[in-house]
């Protein structure tokens, strides 16, 4: 069985499904060679459970990314690249974001500007996975893989079902105004990065991670976070140019945007 | 034949798409009793072709709106509502926005907060047609009508074909990042609206007028202005419960979010 890919990076990893995600990677038969797991303060109480993980796993690498500080996101950017030397990242999987309620009558600009500039997903969140660009088109260069693939180069938002536009007259109870927004916008920008990049052999998917039951979640709770992430990381191996552009669920359904 | 509404307000009317709203609503044989048309500033050169239009037809009342600056959008509300009374407004055409031009590689945060924050259609503009609701309500109980209508009460947001999340693999081309994601985001402001405010008699639908010649139009042009607004006025009168929350071409055609 071969690894999922070489090198992945995990932005939002302190808890939850980011959390989750280290951890599976990490103890996978085949695991990566190089895990970066990115939160806020890798090195304070916020980090702990992500260093206790460390501690036990070399191919963890900690750092320092604040999705919403964009010298922060560059330093990020410089050590993961500078570690990974002339090989380039293989896999980001963005992790990041919060959920932000309001109906439409509590629903203010305020809050609409936050989900989009004060909190993630912000729009520096929203380009992310741009930021990284040169070390996934580096990857590319790296493997001589022919077609798309998470082995090679591959960016994946993780992303949710209540943010789907088309779906959202059948979950109308969430009153999420500014999540929902915010979330839609970043799934455009999965899908047009995608458009833009399939030429230059990197894939890009969004995937909905079930309701799990995370410090972010506030729906029902169908799906255990391990159950998820479980389906999150076997995802990735089955994704092509077929699926590159698509909204999957952690089963690998197709979901409208 | 029936006026399509008693009372109709368009958003973003000083020229283009907006303009030409207006321009066939005041002159079509049944028009509305009172047709409010915004922009930010209706006494200015800006606003000189509608000035005009405003000679000729009296039904129109020119009405001052910024739409990144709450206390105008609150003015709008109140002028509206003083000049309607006890009626409320039957229709509201929130056409604002504009293009906002980015390829990946240019892509950088100001330009995403910019799309969001700073210009159309803004954290403000996501909600504009919330902060009516108020006039869309009293609309409501007035008109003492069954089911779902645009006679009755209705918040239409124009679109675009170019930010359905669904067609963007079919049209890459366009380096156009932050103006789809905000786009997009409003699209999703549209569905929550339809299914929040169904059960209160409101119809929401964003309609896409085709790639129209106007100053914020780029694309190829197949379609002139006045052909597509006479298609954007004529889906309205057929929009029911069925249509609620739909994406719609200008020849009624549903689009995929």
């Amino acid at each position: 069985m071969a690894a999922l890919a070489r090198s992945v990076l995990v932005i939002g990893s302190n808890q939850g499904i980011g959390l989750e995600l280290v951890r599976q990677l990490a103890a996978s038969p085949c695991p990566p060679q190089h895990i970066f797991a990115t939160c806020r303060d890798p090195k304070g109480l916020r980090g702990k459970a992500l260093q206790e993980l460390a501690a036990q796993h070399p191919s963890i690498k900690l750092v320092q990314l604040d999705t919403v500080n964009l010298p922060s996101i560059r330093g990020a950017v410089r050590a993961v690249g500078s570690h990974l030397k002339d090989q380039g990242l293989n896999l980001l999987i963005n992790n990041a974001g919060v959920s932000l309620h309001a109906t439409l009558r509590s629903l203010d600009s305020q809050k609409m500007l936050s989900a989009f500039a004060d909190r993630q997903p912000s729009p520096t969140l929203l380009s992310l996975p741009q930021k990284f660009l040169l070390l996934l088109e580096k990857a590319v260069k790296g493997t001589g893989k022919e077609g798309l693939s998470c082995s090679k180069a591959a960016a994946i938002n993780v992303s949710t079902k209540l943010v789907s536009i088309g779906l959202c007259l059948r979950v109308p109870q969430a009153p999420m105004y500014p999540y929902r927004a915010s979330k839609a916008a970043q799934n455009m920008v999965t899908r047009c990065m995608a458009a833009e990049l399939q030429d230059k052999g990197i894939l890009c998917t969004a995937i909905h991670p079930g309701w799990v039951k995370t410090d972010t979640g506030t729906e029902k709770v169908p799906v255990m976070v391990e159950h998820s992430v479980r389906g999150i990381l076997t995802v990735p191996a089955s994704l092509s140019q077929d699926t590159s552009g698509a909204f999957l669920d952690w089963e690998g359904n197709s979901l409208p945007w």
